[in-house]
């Protein structure tokens, strides 16, 4: 930016790129400078994309025409199935939406929708940025590590008997298998949280991007006790290894239609359609199959695997983290060390991961990108620095009702182990008073 | 949309799917009905993607990583050596952003941009609605059928002459061969478009994405005169055939390095970047070679022949058209036969388009749809609607120094031909006072 003499929308000024992009493009940029750099700063699946799926694009190559606005019929309906098998929703094709990753889809319901944003915290990185881009304001609702990070319907209900304005248009965002923590919700707590919504007639949405990378799988939608009020929001970039294709589907009950059809309009006039090469190879992934099952149940295996092991490392370091339900993250909390951190000049998240990055070469983000307090000295790591390929191809060599043998990350996923020890071996040390 | 309770930004409400996507749609329903429709409503190539460009996306498909936010650096590259190759701009790849369409792009910059949008009318159909979406005013500048449908320098001074504030921040959008008119600049107005913006301290927008579709080549860019305050956008869509692919470009000079910057921070919580496999394939497209100038050049002549044919008869049935300098599309301005049209009960662009769909089957688009006053009786149809593959084909046969021969659109375009005759025919026929 040179300086004042711009004209630019004061909402936009001064946005950085989003945290998780950045975090990438800094440390390939200090991998190009020859710096040995652990990359737990994107969430991008380590997995390939499923063959099934790479050869339906291969196939689909050709394709050349605008596809209509809310998706390609057969995507949409094949979305529609996913959710009516996996979720056991009566969703149907004429619910769909298919958009160029799931986070151009909430910028557009953030966009459309007049109400209040309900975001409990720790949350996934864009949220809150997408609000003050739009120009709207967001109500953040801080849970805590003795909550496992997720928002109860006690909590839910005393923050709206706190509002004056009871029935305000609201609109509460739920992700489970979440990010940034890789903690799930129990029925019960769903069925709750469900109740609740419906009493002050809250609209969810309801991030399920993560629901297939459930570590022992049983994802559960709270969509199965609200239907009428929420949106389930998904896509290939978790399960299916796609983050760079961009594909990302809302599916919404008939009584929000409202809200399909004006982002719809906004899709019209903004990105038109979804390439259509890539909605064409999206059919098959999202119909499911023996071969997308089986994929999903190594990938599974392997991150329940790392992903354990990785909580206990940290544990062991007297890091507060919990083992994760799904996904391939876990969240950090350090305030335990809050004391000897500040002795050393670190006093907030930014500071704690600038320093994890230049003393170790781990690249993790701080808590603040995830709209906690910035002072907290909490951060999130993703567990993916790993070759997906090569761990896919020896959990195939293991029957799927076997566990995988002690070694395999230490065979497979040696630099993620070698990660959690430096970030270990980092916390004891600054930790012990040493220098 | 169930009526007024509904919690919707006023600025989407009532909004109305993209007008050109819409008809679109609206045509393939007619034709299940099993209507016998003539498409000349969408504005899409006809013609298929060049098959070095289909073969680079099916090498490719296998490629997952999210790209970075502003591009893949080998697309970039690739886009900037296109405009210094065949527009002799000093372009770099640190300036070129690419997004899911063009369309994308100037949503951002419009959102980013704070200042005025200066239109001249007719344009495409998405400026004023993506400015109503975001909240912002337009100042349309109406052009004439007499002035090509083209703003000059002059009518741009003066309507700057006649605003108090000289120096408000200004943006004017270009598009040049024109959608909705087919109508280019000379490199004299350009040059004295380029002296005014400079002058003013305007920014262009200078969108060139049917530059390759001139009919008899030779595009030139204002971005010659006015390197320091225009920014180029191209794409796929249109000279590649490859609109429902999805990817569009900005070329920035480093003086407005501060939009793109604002962009690119404003995509990386929208669209985060574009498909990777598409951005992979984009590459041999816009390096170009000896394929992609004969699959061009032949595109030119056959839409030469079929867009000067079908201004004739168009021409010769009364209707007020200019043969086209390039892209796909003609507009049409009946203000010749407003009485005898308004004794049928047609007073506006749309009711004109109606009945035209109703008695003809003949699918164009209302001149109020882009950004004409609604009674103004003008359209815009696009000769798209014949076998693009097949005519391509054809025009392979016959060596480009030469013409093709006289039969060569009844044999290859006639349902175009079909389409010009049958609006010609309802011409004269409202035109007579014969009911």
């Amino acid at each position: 930016m040179n300086g004042k003499h711009v004209s630019l929308n004061m909402n936009v000024r001064g946005l950085k790129p989003s945290a998780t992009l950045a975090i990438n493009e800094r440390s390939n940029a200090l991998r190009r400078e020859g710096k040995s750099i652990f990359k737990l700063g994107l969430g991008q699946s380590p997995f390939p994309v499923p063959d099934c799926v790479v050869n339906a694009l291969r196939h689909h190559a050709q394709e050349k025409d605008y596809l209509p606005v809310k998706g390609l019929p057969e995507l949409r309906e094949a979305v529609a199935d996913f959710h009516r098998r996996k979720d056991h929703i009566n969703a149907s094709a004429e619910g769909v939406l298919i958009g160029p990753g799931s986070k151009e889809l909430m910028f557009l319901l953030q966009l459309v929708y007049y109400g209040e944003i309900l975001l409990p915290t720790p949350c996934w990185v864009s949220y809150g940025p997408q609000a003050k881009i739009i120009g709207r304001n967001v109500q953040l609702i801080q849970t805590t590590y003795e909550e496992r990070w997720r928002i109860s319907a006690a909590r839910l209900r005393a923050y709206l008997e706190h509002e004056n304005d009871t029935f305000r248009p609201r609109l509460l965002i739920l992700n489970y298998p979440g990010n940034p923590d890789g903690e799930s919700y129990t029925m019960e707590e769903l069925q709750e949280l469900a109740e609740a919504a419906r009493e002050y007639e809250i609209i969810l949405l309801s991030d399920e991007i993560y629901g297939q990378l459930k570590h022992r799988g049983g994802h559960f939608s709270v969509g199965r006790f609200y239907p009428e009020g929420t949106i389930i929001s998904s896509g290939l970039s978790k399960w299916c290894g796609a983050g760079g294709w961009r594909l990302g589907t809302f599916t919404f009950p008939k009584s929000l239609s409202w809200l399909l059809d004006a982002m719809a309009a906004v899709a019209s006039e903004t990105f038109t359609s979804v390439s259509a090469p890539i909605q064409y190879a999206a059919v098959p992934a999202f119909r499911g199959g023996p071969e997308i099952e089986e994929y999903l149940s190594h990938a599974r295996r392997i991150l329940r695997m790392i992903g354990t092991r990785s909580a206990a490392i940290l544990s062991e370091a007297g890091v507060r983290v919990h083992s994760p339900d799904g996904a391939f993250y876990l969240f950090m909390d350090l305030e335990p060390f809050r004391a000897p951190l500040a002795s050393r000049g670190i006093r907030d998240s930014r500071e704690m991961c600038d320093r994890l990055l230049m003393d170790t070469g781990v690249a993790i983000l701080p808590g603040a990108d995830f709209e906690r307090p910035s002072s907290e000295l909490s951060a999130r790591l993703a567990y993916v620095n790993f070759d997906g390929a090569e761990a896919l191809a020896a959990s195939k060599e293991v029957p799927l009702d076997h566990d995988l043998p002690e070694s395999f990350l230490e065979v497979h996923c040696a630099d993620t182990l070698e990660a959690m020890a430096r970030i270990s071996a980092w916390v004891k040390q600054n930790a012990s008073g040493d220098s």
